[in-house]
C-alpha cells in the first residue's frame, strides 16, 4: 500500500497519512497536486506585487495573473475533475474504514473546489478579476484624493458580480450566507451573527465604562522610532515567538500579510513600520507570525496538497490574535523580552517600567481606523462591516449612500466621527477585492482565539510564569500538535469540538475581555 | 480590421502590428498569450528562488516548478495547439500580403514551440527537470567540497538527457547543432565554429604580445570598498545607462543575471559585490543594464506574446557586452560618470585620475575564472567550454575524465594552472542545468557587439564626445530602433543584415580587439 507519511510527526499520537490505494484516489490526488501547485504560483505573483514588483510593471502582471487563475479555474471545473471526485467518493463511500480521515478530507475539499468552479463559468472569473483590478485601482485614486464618488461605480460593479457569484454558487440561499461560506466553510451565518450579537452586546457597555475611567497613559509609544530600529524589533519578536527565517522571509507592504507559497516550507511574513507610534510597528509582525506559526506547522504529509493550509479564516486569525493579544499584549511575555525594546530605543523605554509599557499597549481607545484598534474595540469595526456588506448584497443599502451609513454606524457604536473618506469607508482593501464576508472571519478569530486559550490555560496552570521566564515553545508545540498540523482536515468548529470540547462559543472571550479590561481600568 | 497597435512608437518608421482579422491567427495569437503568460509566472518562480526565496524552501518550490513546467509543455505539444499553428500558416501561405512581420514571425515562433515540444515526451520533460534539480544541488555541494566526483554521476545523467533531448528533437541532425539551435536559431553551428576559430587564431598571438609588454597597475580596484557603497555605484551606473527602476528592479544573488517578467514592463536584474574587486561589482550590474534595455526596448505591441523577448542569447549578449564593454570600460564614458566612484569612495579615487582608472579596467590578466576574465581573453574560456562540450555530447570524452581535460586546456590556450576542480571544472553553473550549447552565444554576443559598434560609430562619428559629456540615451535609442523593439521579429543574422548588412562577421571584433590592445600595451 503506498502511504504518504510524514517523517516527523511519528512521535504524535495520530500519523497524517493519505491511502493511495485506492486509484480513483490517487487520480484524484494527482489532479489536485497540480491545481495546488499552480495556485502558490499564483499566491507567488500576489506576493510580489505587493512586495517587490514597481508598481510600473503592473499593467503586465494583471492580465498575467487573470491568465493563471483563469488556467486554474479551467482545471478544477473540468468534467474529468469532476467524474475523479465522483469516483473517490464512491470508493470512500464504498469501505469508509479502508480510508484515513486525510483522504476523507481530500475529497470533501475537492468536491468543494470542483462544485465552486464547475457552478462559476470562466467567464465570470476573468469578468470578476477585471472589475477588482478596476475597483483596486479606483479605491486607490479615491482615497488618495479622499473622494468616494470615483470608487463609488467600481464598487458598485463588484458588489454587482459578488451577488452573481452567490447566485451561482446556490441560487437558492441567502447570498450573503453563500458569500461568508467561502471564508468559513466550517460554521453557519446564523452562528456567526448570534455571536457577534453577544459580542457587541457586552462591548458596548463595557466600553461606556471605560470611557468614564481614568485614561492610560500611551504618550511613551509616540516618539520618533527609526525604521531601521523597528525593523530590527520585528524580526527579534518573530525570533521570540519561534518564526523559521529559514523557511520564509519578512519584508514590508502597505498592508501587512502572511503569504504561505507552500507550507510548511514557504511561508512569508510582511510588516509595515510607523516611525511615530512603536505597537503599530511591533504587533502587526506578531500578528502575522502568528499566522505563519499556522501554516508552518502544517504537517509535510499534507503539502502540496488541498489540505496544506489553514482550515478557515477565523481559525487562521484565533492563531495570529493569539500571539498578537494573548501573548504580544501580555506583561509575562514583556517581562522576558522587554529588553529588546529597551536595547533598540532606550529612549523612552530604558526609564518605563514594564508594567507601563504594557498598560499604554493595552489602551482603549476608540478611533475610525480599524487597522489600529484597540483589543476591546476592535469588534465594534468588524461588526459595522458585517452589517453594511449584508445591507449592501440584499440591495437594502446603494453603493452611493454608504459613506453616510458607514459615519453614522461610528457614531453610534464607536462614538466618533469620521474625518473624511479615506479613512472611514474606504480604509479597507477588502472591497475593491470583492472579498464580501470575510470581515466578520476576524472577529470569529478573535472569538476563538479566546476560546482556544481557556483550554491552553487548563493544559498550562504555569503558563505566564513560563512566558515570564522567555518560553514560548510549549505554547506553539501544542498549537502545532492541537491545530497546526491538521491543515484543511478538520474544519472550524469540527476542529473547535476536538480541541476545547465545544463548538464556537462567545462566552469565553466575553470573559476574557470583561475580566481583562476592569482589571486594567480599576472598573470591578 | 482588429490591430494591436503600439501608441508610443507611431514616430518611427515602421509600426509593429499584428493583424488580427484572420481567424486561424486570432486563434492562435490567444492560445499563444496563455503560453506566455505561464511561461512568465514560471520565471517569476525561477526569479524569486535566486533572489528573494529562503533555501528551506527549495523542497517545494522544485516539485512547484516542475509541475508548471510540465503543463506548459503539455499546452504547447497540445493536437489544438499544433492545429492552430498549421491553420495560421494556410492562412499566410495563402494570401502572405495580408499579414504583417509580426504576424509571419509568430507563426513562424509557433512552429516552432509545437514541433520542439511535441517532439519530446511530456515525462522526458519532468525527467529532464529533475535530473536538472539534482544536478544543481550535487553541483553546490560538489563545488563546496572541491570533489567533483560527486558532481560526476549527476552530470553524466545530464549528458545522457541533452543527447536524448537531441534526438528526439531531430534524430539526423549532429546533437550538439541541435542543442546550439536552441540557444541560437538565427545562425548554424558551422558559422559559429568557423568565428570562434578565426577568434581563437587572433587572440593567442595578441596574448603572447601582451604578456611581453608591461603589466597595467590595477592595484586601486583592490581594496575594501564597503557594500553599501558598491551598491550604490551600481544604482548610479544602471541609470547612467538608463535603467528604468519603474519597471524593474536591482537585487543581489549569487550569479548575476537579468529576469524579464514580462517585456517591456517588468524587467529585473541581479548583480553580485565584491568588497575587494571594485570592477566585479560595477560592471556586472551594467552588463546586466544592458540586457535589461533590450527587453525594456522592446515594443509594447509585443508584449505577452512569444516575440517579446529578444531574439536570441547571441543577440542579448551584444547588448550587455555593449553596455559593459564598449562603454563601461571605455574613457570617455568615464570622464562624464567618474565623479560618482570619487564621490562614494574618495579613497583610492580621489587621487587617480581617470585615465588610469579606465587602463586598470581593461587591463588583460589570464586567469582561470570566466567571469572575472578580462575582455580579451573571455573568449578563450568560452572556446574551451565550446570544444569540450562538443567532446561530452558526441561521447568522445567521459564525464570523469572531464577535469583533466579541462585543466589541460587552460594550461594550453590561456598558459594558466587551475589549482582545484571548484574554480576549474566546476566554476559554472550552465551544464547543471543541462544548458549544453549556451556558452557559445557569450562570444556570438562580443563579435556582435563589435559588429554593431562599428555601424553605431558610423552613425554617430561624434559618439566618444557625447558619451563624454555624459549622454548615453542616443545609444540607446539607436539600437530601441535598430534592435530592441523588435523583440524576435528578425532572427541573429537576418537582424544582423538588416542593421549592419551583414551577417555575422568577426572581423569586426578581430579589429577592435587588436586596435584597443595594441593601443593599451603600446605594441603597434
Amino acid at each position: 500500500m503506498t502511504t504518504v507519511t510524514n517523517q516527523t510527526t511519528t512521535q504524535t499520537q495520530e500519523a497524517i497519512t493519505f491511502t493511495l490505494a485506492d486509484a480513483a484516489l490517487k487520480t484524484l490526488f494527482d489532479l489536485t497536486r497540480e491545481i495546488t501547485d499552480l495556485s502558490a504560483a499564483a499566491s507567488l505573483q500576489s506576493w510580489d506585487q505587493q512586495t517587490q514588483m514597481a508598481m510600473g510593471s503592473n499593467v503586465v502582471r494583471a492580465p498575467q495573473m487573470a491568465t493563471l487563475r483563469a488556467v486554474i479555474h479551467e482545471r478544477q471545473a473540468a468534467p474529468a475533475f469532476g467524474q475523479a471526485v465522483e469516483a473517490a467518493e464512491r470508493a470512500i463511500a464504498a469501505t469508509p474504514e479502508g480510508f484515513t480521515v486525510a483522504d476523507q478530507a481530500l475529497v470533501r475539499e475537492a468536491r468543494r473546489g470542483y462544485d465552486h468552479a464547475m457552478r462559476v463559468p470562466t467567464s465570470f472569473v476573468r469578468d470578476f478579476s477585471d472589475a477588482t483590478s478596476v475597483a483596486w485601482e479606483a479605491w486607490m485614486r479615491a482615497k488618495a484624493a479622499k473622494d468616494f464618488s470615483q470608487f463609488a461605480d467600481p464598487l458598485a460593479r463588484v458588489v454587482e458580480l459578488c451577488r452573481q457569484r452567490a447566485q451561482y454558487l446556490d441560487p437558492a440561499a441567502d447570498p450573503y450566507a453563500v458569500l461568508f461560506d467561502l471564508y468559513e466553510p466550517g460554521l453557519t451565518l446564523a452562528e456567526c451573527s448570534a455571536a457577534l450579537a453577544r459580542v457587541r452586546e457586552v462591548t458596548v457597555p463595557l466600553l461606556q465604562r471605560i470611557r468614564a475611567a481614568a485614561p492610560i497613559d500611551t504618550s511613551p509609544l509616540h516618539g520618533d522610532f527609526a525604521d531601521a530600529g523597528e525593523m530590527q524589533l520585528s524580526r527579534e519578536m518573530l525570533e521570540a515567538i519561534g518564526y523559521q527565517f529559514a523557511n520564509g522571509r519578512l519584508d514590508l507592504s502597505a498592508h501587512p500579510f502572511t503569504q504561505s507559497l507552500g507550507s510548511p516550507y514557504d511561508v512569508r511574513v510582511t510588516t509595515r513600520l510607523d516611525r511615530h507610534n512603536m505597537v503599530r510597528a511591533l504587533l502587526p509582525a506578531m500578528h502575522e507570525g502568528g499566522h505563519a506559526l499556522y501554516e508552518l506547522g502544517i504537517d509535510p504529509a499534507l503539502m502540496r496538497t488541498p489540505l496544506g493550509h489553514g482550515t478557515s479564516l477565523g481559525i487562521h486569525e484565533s492563531q495570529s490574535r493569539f500571539w498578537e493579544n494573548m501573548v504580544g499584549r501580555a506583561e509575562p511575555f514583556w517581562q522576558a523580552q522587554y529588553h529588546h525594546v529597551q536595547a533598540v530605543f532606550p529612549q523612552p523605554f530604558k526609564s518605563l517600567p514594564v508594567a507601563d509599557f504594557v498598560r499604554a499597549l493595552n489602551a482603549v481607545n476608540p478611533d475610525f481606523i480599524r487597522v489600529e484598534a484597540d483589543e476591546l474595540t476592535y469588534n465594534l469595526h468588524i461588526i459595522i462591516r458585517f452589517e453594511l456588506e449584508q445591507a449592501l448584497i440584499h440591495g437594502e443599502l446603494a453603493v452611493k449612500d454608504l459613506p453616510a451609513a458607514w459615519n453614522q454606524k461610528y457614531h453610534d457604536y464607536l462614538g466618533v466621527d469620521v474625518t473624511d473618506d479615506a479613512v472611514g469607508v474606504m480604509q479597507d482593501i477588502h472591497w475593491s477585492h470583492g472579498s464580501f464576508g470575510y470581515f466578520s472571519t476576524y472577529s470569529l478569530g478573535n472569538l476563538f482565539a479566546a476560546q482556544f486559550t481557556a483550554t491552553m490555560r487548563q493544559t498550562f496552570p504555569d503558563m505566564d510564569a513560563r512566558l515570564a521566564q522567555g518560553e514560548t515553545s510549549f505554547l506553539r508545540e501544542w498549537q502545532r500538535e492541537n491545530i497546526h498540523r491538521w491543515g484543511k482536515i478538520f474544519r472550524s468548529n469540527d476542529l473547535s469540538r476536538r480541541v476545547t470540547g465545544e463548538p464556537l462559543n462567545p462566552e469565553h472571550f466575553v470573559r476574557y475581555v470583561t475580566a481583562k479590561f476592569e482589571r486594567l481600568y480599576g472598573l470591578s
